[in-house]
């Protein structure tokens, strides 16, 4: 019996941004990995503003996400990010009651109220939440069309649903506002996808079956259980990996890396799986 | 060999409004019968102002229909319309250059641009305009609800396709709308309904098949051959009952009569069948 | 000198629901005072379902309100609570940097996001956030008009400022959606609020005023210094004082009382005032 | 005392368009001049689709405008279009019964039923039309920004209202929105506009003042005295220069000429003039 060695249990992930600054600025920043009970994360985070190495002021998230807020000066921001993470067997996680409260809200980029009566007419026969989740991503994945650049930072779930064509986030937009509008609580989360085609951040969505939290992607672009999450919210609202909270910055460039441990684990995006 | 009596050969509509008018306002009616080819008309138009009878002005509408014009003090307002209706078979009416492009185009309660993408996907795979046609009226019946006053004057298709309720001018908007998006030319008309369950006035669609107008109805409320025209347009914009273009004035009472001649006709509501 | 007696000192709110429930339900209410630093409160919550006392989970929610989850079986809920209030002065609240982060993000009825070109091309050139939060508030006050019943549980920030009526929760959304738009972080808060002129919860706005939250009220109904803060959130989707989770229930009767320590004071709605 | 000559009399109009098409298609231009009493034009049209000249069946439009209907097989189209126009002295048209009904009726793009409270709230005390759309013409030119691409086909006067930029079309969009909504019948019209500092086509307004159409131009960027009228709608919907009505294909290349007689006259984009 062999022991699986070091190499296959460590994944990598990690990403370089840099953002052009016209105005004194605050920044925020969701890039790294969320602490986890069941994982370790060794990681190294560097912001240089104008060639000075700056000092990073983390605030604490949902389901152990962490910003990371910057006070920047005019100029230039690099931001390197890099994180081995060592994680145990996934295991669900229970769903609180305040979790749950929350879950059933609409937001801004779901909007569950406007589509109650579509949702219901669609899906609201189904006997339990996990057929009826099962039903949704089914759904999405069949009748919208992955491409890139369709949408922008306005588009919500009902965009999404009329256009039918979008970007993960708008998915994940979409499978959220449908499972809240069923009853089912439901968020998201922004994660490194190792085997994501065109590597990039990945938008996931989290749904409430049976009292523990399970990962859902009705993109069906990268296997997940190797996901890593960074940031968990009610939308895109709360999981942008930046948002200028006063001044003026500009991304002028993105590079995300996500490596899984060994080879990249099979998927048939129906089972439940937990996201760590 | 019994030939049709003369009480089976004529249907009989009519109306009768009551309007409270708080402003000296002009007024647009749309209640009488429209003047098509195989049609004949004998007809009453009473409108009276104060107890003062006020002549109506008629303005010409699409496809023969008729608006008449009210210039009122305020008071109140009667109007009794009654027309003897004997209409020849009901043969198709090809559809012009002119009507087709206009069919085309959205409108402000049937935004097809809004739904291509939607349309296209559920739709889009149908290779002929009549099965699609069919298609779209089905998905309608089985996923909109009917529901009295369950919508308001600002509701248009994309709102209906959303809360999937409506009453018959959101099923026509919706499959206006849908038909449009798929390039299959869509209108939507005014009618006396002889049979309509709660007797009003009715909305119901034509489409371009093979080149003339076929009329659909998803809410299959009443048998499509008896259906009088009174107006056409784009959406209901164009064919609401009273518009008041200036001034105040509210609808205080509406009765509907529709009378078929002879007995109703039976509707599968699949076959192709033309409006007067 | 006089000291104060204690009549003046204490104020007293409270309020009964009457719930009819169809199915078993999840329900949570957000009707008790918030606890908070200042704040003394004597209070007493009473939950009966089929006459049968029901045992209410608090919940934490944000700035000290608490929820309360109800599990209830089908028939009749009836909900009494009262408090008598103590506060201290009413001082300013430190903003975290968690709650502005938050705050200006965009959310379900305060799509700011939506409306950023308009609000800047309004109010963008006014140089402090104090006199741009002035400026929108007088701006909500002179545009929109109070109207009970013009606006519905979807209503949001944008559809306020197109149709220029709305509820108290109306124009708190279209406050907070203008704020967050000129980079001011803003939230709304339920209240009690003694004087309001027809007795019922009340919906106000926070906003960061040199780094404090303070309160404003662009419907000017009641003065701000004795409102008695319950719930705290993005908007309506996070302070409703009902939501059912789960099950099906619906409100059949709401009363609610208010009474101020003394006279109501005076409030020109233009000064600094933080909610306790 | 000279007379002008023939080149100040005379202007000069015309467009080159090129388009790819990749299914048998149907295809509606408006392109040309309108025919209008006043106006004298001298034209050529020209369509050749994969070098063979192709005839060009002119549908007729409202207020004298021409459609051409093309049918034509996969591959290139391209359009040359040119006129010379002489014009009499601009009289003013009387507005009919039938355009002013349909001038008052909401639309596509310009939703004037959705910001009713917000035009009346802003513009309804003003006691003259005139005033009115003065008004609402200023408060457009001072709010809105003209930015080239920051509008797509989708928009409408609302999307505008909340962004404050726009091109042509949605300047025009929100002005005849906001003057529906506070009872002013209004219009659009595509039009050759000489002088426009990037020579496009150009989209202005007509609305009813004393019973006779007059132009307007928020966005002030060409004087309205030289203005060519090309096609008159309700909105975009019904004056795009290339709808495409069946099959597919996609605009290429597009070249617009326009050359007014003689130097081009003042305009203070506030006093009566009418489009010819």
């Amino acid at each position: 019996m062999s022991q699986p060695g070091p190499d296959r249990q460590s994944g990598h992930v990690g990403c370089s941004l840099t953002l052009e600054v016209t105005a004194p600025s605050s920044i925020v920043i969701q890039i790294a990995a969320a602490r986890r009970p069941a994982v370790t994360i060794s990681e190294r985070l560097e912001v240089v503003n104008n060639m000075v190495a700056l000092p990073a002021q983390e605030l604490t998230g949902a389901a152990g996400g962490r910003q990371h807020l910057l006070h920047v000066q005019p100029g230039s921001v690099t931001i390197e990010y890099d994180a081995t993470i060592t994680a145990g067997p996934g295991t669900p996680i229970r769903v609180t009651d305040e979790e749950r409260v929350a879950a059933l809200r609409p937001s801004r980029y779901c909007p569950s109220d406007r589509l109650t009566g579509m949702a219901l007419s669609h899906f609201g026969e189904i006997p339990t939440a996990l057929e009826r989740v099962r039903a949704i991503c089914d759904y999405v994945w069949r009748h919208v069309m992955y491409m890139s650049e369709s949408s922008g930072p306005a588009t919500d779930a009902v965009d999404t649903l009329l256009s039918a064509r979008g970007v993960c986030r708008d998915f994940a937009h979409l499978v959220t506002a449908l499972c809240r509008a069923v009853e089912v609580p439901a968020r998201v989360a922004a994660v490194y996808a190792p085997g994501l085609a065109l590597m990039d951040f990945h938008c996931v969505v989290e749904v409430e079956v049976d009292g523990h939290w399970q990962v859902w992607d009705a993109t069906r672009l990268a296997p997940r259980p190797t996901l890593v999450r960074v940031a968990t919210g009610r939308d895109a609202a709360d999981i942008a990996f930046t948002t200028v909270t006063a001044g003026r910055a500009e991304l002028r460039s993105l590079g995300v890396r996500a490596v899984a441990p060994g080879d990249l684990p099979a998927d048939d995006h129906d089972r439940l799986i937990a996201l760590g």
